[in-house]
């Protein structure tokens, strides 16, 4: 049984207005020094397999065909 | 200039909706093994302080006020 995790990020340059609104509330919460604010996604996965190789194929696959939109989207793959 | 991530992820025992339709889209994809997956959040906060200890208590506290709904969710806060 094998645990990762997979990050999902938005590319730099792509609009993120989640991102943006967070950087407002801080702001209004009184948080003074917040630069940008960008969020993501993470994928907890456990998998069947014992092969930290094959799992981490495995996930790269997954993120290309449904976690992510590579298109506007970069992945990063970890295995815990 | 200090850039950390913020990892927000649903408590044990809390039912995660988003991560079963993903398990079940996997498995529609043809992925075989897969056990749990459980979707989280992560948050790439940049702050001006260049002073570690005060970021990461500073981004304890954004966590609290606003982005980990701390009944339900657990949050890691790493500086990188």
């Amino acid at each position: 049984m094998i645990n990762a995790r997979v990050t999902v990020t938005l590319k730099n340059g792509v609009l993120d207005p989640q991102g943006k609104a967070i950087e407002g509330a801080l702001g209004s919460l009184g948080f003074e020094g917040v630069g940008q604010v960008r969020q993501g996604k993470v994928f907890e996965v456990s998998l069947e397999t014992t092969d930290s190789a094959e799992a981490t194929v495995q996930l790269t696959a997954m993120c290309e065909k449904l976690l992510a939109n590579t298109v506007i989207e970069n992945y990063a793959v970890e295995i815990l």
